[in-house]
């Protein structure tokens, strides 16, 4: 089965060019200039953009929380990704078990036959029990090469500096990353039970007991542990001003410490967690300030932050109240169980199928980012980092034909309409977009076609990463 | 009782001019061109500069430590101190017991009648019984307005982040500043162990299981916390540039932090520590690059660190041969404990008498610093930040009759023979002075004169101070 | 004579502290507490702060331009300050004959016996004579130690770069200090001739002319020919951010440069030039954008800027209407010059007297300047830098007695009625002000005395100026 | 004719891929994985490295100066430049005569049929005629799209600044850049001056007379002109650290402000002109010091300088010594011309063809650069900026096939043998090279192979530039 995808202009993390791209089977076999091969299905791009699929290296699909579970699971978070562009999604397995081959085992369990477009999975590491450390490095044999820790969740995930400095040491050592959600842990708990104690119960307390100079300090610590130990970071969910200064001050320190940050950061505010259903803003780390976006932006622009995920994590508004679903009434406990103690309220939001339109029409069409700069932050980037490129994240002979036909003309009124997670809002609901994913293949086979969902369980393969870079 | 010091140039924080100075028992009654006062008698300060005596706000007498004890009591290194110019010190009491009032009392006790210069005390937080922080309060009713926290030495003086934020929120608002020895913990303990298990031994490994960016990532987090208690920080014996760098980011962000570095850190290094006698240089945090001496200078120059202090605390190099001190032999287990593993050496060097000589003929001699900085980095700053200004620190009519006559032009090889601390070593041994203290006032009595000693124990007064200034 | 000023607290550039000052004839003659004088004439001053007299380094009185004159001459001029607290004013000599002696004797006829309060020259250098460059070490004999240059008015006053590095190199070599108007002339004299070939002849036109740009580069420029010339830089009127911000670098860089600038740029900007009666704020350089207010605000606090003086250069918004001073009707031509064309419109604005209560007002009682910053912006380090100090600037044995007895709790609203420019308008009209100069001492003798006029003509005196400090 | 590079590892400004790359003509037609085209050449790459052929945009062929003329002419600098690898150059053309048209057709005579690789002009734009800056826009038509200006060479090559702004607003308006050698022409007039006053006539003073402050000021008045033209600027030859630190600021600022530098820069120092032969390293501006090299090898890894040139203008170090250049003997008159006097040596370097070995080895080799920086800086951003883009310095389907395969792998000892300047020394005469040029394309024709020279005079095309891009 070959593919000719004719008169686009394609879309790299580096450059911008018209040409032809001839898949076979599952990859790119060139690029070139009026390419011809008569045997293939021809999708015409004229008009269009031709970028590599999205790269979301931050998912939680179907994950246990509150009492209740992400309502994405491994099915229809990949069909949301889709629709929104990202054709590789990274899910994050948790530790539940002594021995993380089982923990992985389980994770793949959950997964079931469930992927539509291809995935992988970081390891959480919580807890060092005696063999973790000796257990690290077959990571790797399994395709997982990055590990993730916490300096907050106190008695839940968080792991004290010193045992996240061994983590770095036995990971960096064997190629795998470091990735960190960086607050203050001890700070957060002790303003959590001080905001109890006081009835200061709702949503917007979440983000005042959260203090940003907690997630500050958080991450230099975190840069300075990678500078002890020799070992790349890669610091998660970037929400604040000051941490942008630090993971700038750090590299050019010469630390290897990279950073991401999410949509729901550039965006919005304290103040929308004050609005009468503020619970929808809910998301750890919490959403900041006006000047924290635009120190994020800059961070974006100017190199200092390296990828842009989303954290996806949904939970419904109402969970009492069924939504559509494939044509099925769907419902599941979300938000309302922390109506009264914002302590109880799931932590999480959908993204992952609006990152890239919302990304586009406000970074690149409102001239914060170059397109090119839209690649790299959501493609190819994230795909270096984590060990994918060029099989994911690239416009290259050999690469996965995971493209997407972009029409910049396109105009719509997005939210729940457009966005396909399983979940009844849309943060960005209302909100006016230019320039939107037509067709979408996953390894040369079309998922996505103006609007029309041709995906289905299965199809998405579980990627076995190697090392990646630091950028 | 009147002294009147005539024909003398004043130097002070700020301002460099000839007056006179009139003495009225224990405190600068005017300041003047000219002075006449019959009854009085007369210190010629022709040629010589007239400086507020020296405030040290950080030394260790007769501090337990390792089964032995800093090598200085109460009186000898008051006496060492007022030799260097210095009368006023400030000294940390442990938290011996659960009660702060009686850690007080028991630091009271051990001075005894031997104070030779006024001295204040500083509270260690490094517990929090049940009524710790309703107890803190209480501390300035007795002249303490500075407690110190500690970031490392797990289970022993360490307090976790939460605590320090609450002891920081309980001083700040009630007028007391919160010191902090600002290191990483954890990291500390587990390259120690480390190190020892490997038969890393010698002296330079406590250097190297320290590292900086240990030190400099727990400025930031002690900077944060700062700013989320909402209450002033001081960061005692600052060592590295990446603290510097952190203490100006955080300065500059508006957050009431300050910072003091200490001699050992301008002119020594991690070289020094590999000489055979390197346990001389054993300190903590330790000494560490020429780089990072260089940032400390520019540090002081340049506004970001408020004071120069000592964090004196002497052993004996060889505690088994006795030295001479007042006529009698004197021999006290110092730095040979630990002879064959580094973490038994006693940590802390002799300093408290060394500090403005060292300085004048390094700092402003050689063009680092000027004559007022010097002044306001060793006296002025320090009184200021900690309560004790105008009282000392200044030449100021009203202010206690603290006074150095400087000789500019005497010239001497420094070492053991001027230095009068009770100990068998000093850093600076051999080395080259212009400009040395010739005529210390305490209260208005000569106590230091060409090299004798007037004062005597009892001489020193405990001084009860008030909230300071963030500055 | 002696006077004995009781119970003030006295503000210097760095103390703050209770005591008496007792002035023998002209100097301060003792500062001390409970100072007792029988025979002298006692001014109570509690609840009063005791400042030094405010020494404005920047004016042009009685100055010819466009036809007419400032409004304000060394007599009018010189009461105004006093008024304001300001009790020593330095003023520039045009070079308006081949020989600077010849310059400066005519600007000592100019003043003739008009002074009221004291007095120095700087000596313009605008045209490099053939004996210019040999004439400059004599203006110290003078008594004038500095001299100033001109980036901008080409073929007026500006002089080209090498010619400027020629002045630098002498004056450096003599203790001279070069003071620099830094704009890019070549720009200013394009951008005008195109504004007005365009029509464009409003008022803020003079400020779109002058862009910060061309000032921002001009001072880099300036610090970069002292370096080359290792010789001093003091820039005069620094009104944009990028100005602090290449003041900063060099200074970083370690060159001897420093900073004025001048209320108006504080408060004011180009909006202000787009009022209908904009041309009350016409001066050069321009008032700018609130960012830069900002900014020069900050380098204020932190040390970037060393000086506020005012650039007073006064003129009637309307010539043709006579006000009434000293109970005569006068009128001066003056903004009304220029309209229709921004081109002919009288640079300069009132302010000698306004500087001191309103940047009291909205610096320290805004909480952007501490009480000691403002005495040494406006007084201690002017004089420092400039040759004056310790006998102005200064609260100290031995300095002349001009003092300001400044009354914290006063209220008032502020303008003509209590500034006594020779002016029509005051740009502070309306402002509300507390903390105001309630009694002026100019060597020993009251000047003011609560709205009170008590000096005279002839009063001020020439200060010999010695070579100045470079901070 | 069809040439197919197979098994060759890509490298592009971003992206390292293995790939076949199929060229048709002079383009390249397809890159893939496998590729197969039975009718083609075939060059085997295993091993090598793929890169685009450099584009060194420049270079001073035949321009003649101080009574003698660069000693490559556009035949021999063209064989030069390809040997090294670079199949791009950029020559200026001098504004000989008062119509541009008529400058632009001078340089094509000069260059008549020696072309030997492709090559563009810039237009130097140093006397303001009447008809200049109309004529500017037509130059685009010309396919010129770039002008340079001189702040330096008063009377000769110097435009004041005025007019600077104007050229700088007519060639951005239209799509033209501006280019600027940035040094204080007056300083320099006066300082060269001075010393040949003072009998000053070593090399070295054509450092000593040309300062870094005085290029440093230079490029933020550039940077100025730019910001207040709303046109973009491209720095050449930036050589100092203080010049980046300024283009960084600017940039941030936000200003369309870019950057070169050259490899002289990188590697030598005033040292060297101290050397007996220093008139070697005679160019203009002059080689600095070991920090300016280290600040510019940071300007380019982090962005801030976005290309690499070579200011190629080579003289004989002694031109009455004949050496040998394809078989016959070639003398020009060169650096032996100011013997005596540093002022009439002639002011240029070979460079063009040492620049990528040079780079190659001792950028990436010594790992301050990334190959993909490494290409970024010397083909496609300068391409990028100047117009070229995707035409040069990019490997992409329907760019000029100018490819270089270098071999990693190979090892010799640099100089004049490897180097095939018309010239009688090299620069780096006797370094150790790894990685270097084996087969250069020249729009699909094999021009340099394993030291052979296939090229030859005529082959190299003039190429007509569009716009280029700020980047």
């Amino acid at each position: 089965m070959r593919t000719l995808i004719k008169n686009g202009t394609l879309i790299t993390a580096a450059e911008t060019f018209r040409a032809d791209i001839l898949i076979e089977g599952e990859k790119i076999a060139a690029i070139g200039a009026d390419l011809t091969a008569p045997d293939a299905r021809v999708l015409d791009a004229e008009g269009k953009l031709v970028l590599p699929g999205g790269v979301d290296v931050h998912t939680h699909f179907d994950l246990p929380m509150f009492g209740t579970v992400s309502s994405d699971d491994h099915y229809t978070g990949h069909k949301a990704a889709a629709f929104g562009g990202t054709t590789t999604v990274i899910d994050f397995v948790s530790q539940d078990y002594p021995n993380l081959r089982q923990c992985v085992d389980a994770w793949h369990e959950r997964v079931g036959g469930k992927a539509a477009v291809d995935y992988s999975f970081h390891m959480n590491i919580t807890h060092l029990y005696p063999d973790t450390l000796a257990e690290l490095p077959a990571l790797l044999d399994e395709g997982i090469s990055s590990v993730k820790v916490f300096t907050a969740y106190n008695n839940r995930l968080r792991l004290p500096d010193d045992d996240i400095l061994r983590v770095m040491r036995v990971a960096g050592k064997h190629g795998i990353l470091t990735m960190m959600h960086a607050e203050n842990g001890d700070v957060i708990e002790l303003l959590v039970a001080e905001a109890l104690a006081q009835g200061r119960t709702e949503p917007v307390w979440h983000a005042r007991t959260r203090p940003a100079w907690s997630a500050v300090e958080a991450v230099l610590r975190g840069a300075a542990l990678a500078g002890m130990a020799d070992a790349p970071l890669y610091v998660v969910h970037m929400n604040a001003a000051g941490e942008v200064d630090m993971l700038a001050y750090a590299r050019a320190q010469g630390l290897p410490v990279m950073g991401e940050t999410c949509p729901q950061y550039l965006f919005f505010s304290e103040e929308d967690l004050q609005r009468p259903d503020g619970a929808k803003w809910i998301c750890s780390p919490p959403v900041r300030t006006p000047a924290d976006q635009e120190r994020l932006w800059q961070g974006l622009a100017d190199g200092t932050l390296q990828a842009l995920a989303t954290d996806h994590c949904p939970f419904f508004y109402d969970g009492t109240q069924p939504i559509e679903y494939e044509g099925k009434p769907v419902a599941i406990p979300g938000k309302e169980l922390g109506r009264g103690d914002f302590t109880r309220i799931p932590n999480g939001l959908p993204g992952v199928g609006d990152r890239l339109p919302v990304l586009w029409t406000y970074g690149v069409g409102a001239g914060r980012l170059t397109p090119n700069q839209f690649v790299a932050l959501t493609a190819t980037q994230p795909a270096r980092i984590f060990g994918l490129y060029p099989q994911k994240g690239a416009l290259l002979p050999g690469a996965d034909a995971d493209i997407v036909l972009w029409n910049p003309a396109q105009r719509l009124t997005y939210g729940v309409r457009y966005a396909h997670h399983r979940t009844d809002y849309n943060l960005y609901e209302g909100w006016e977009l230019q320039g939107f994913p037509e067709t979408v293949l996953l390894r040369g086979q079309v998922i996505v076609h103006q609007g029309e969902w041709r995906g289905r369980p299965g199809m998405g393969r579980f990627l076995k990463r190697s090392s990646g870079e630091v950028i």
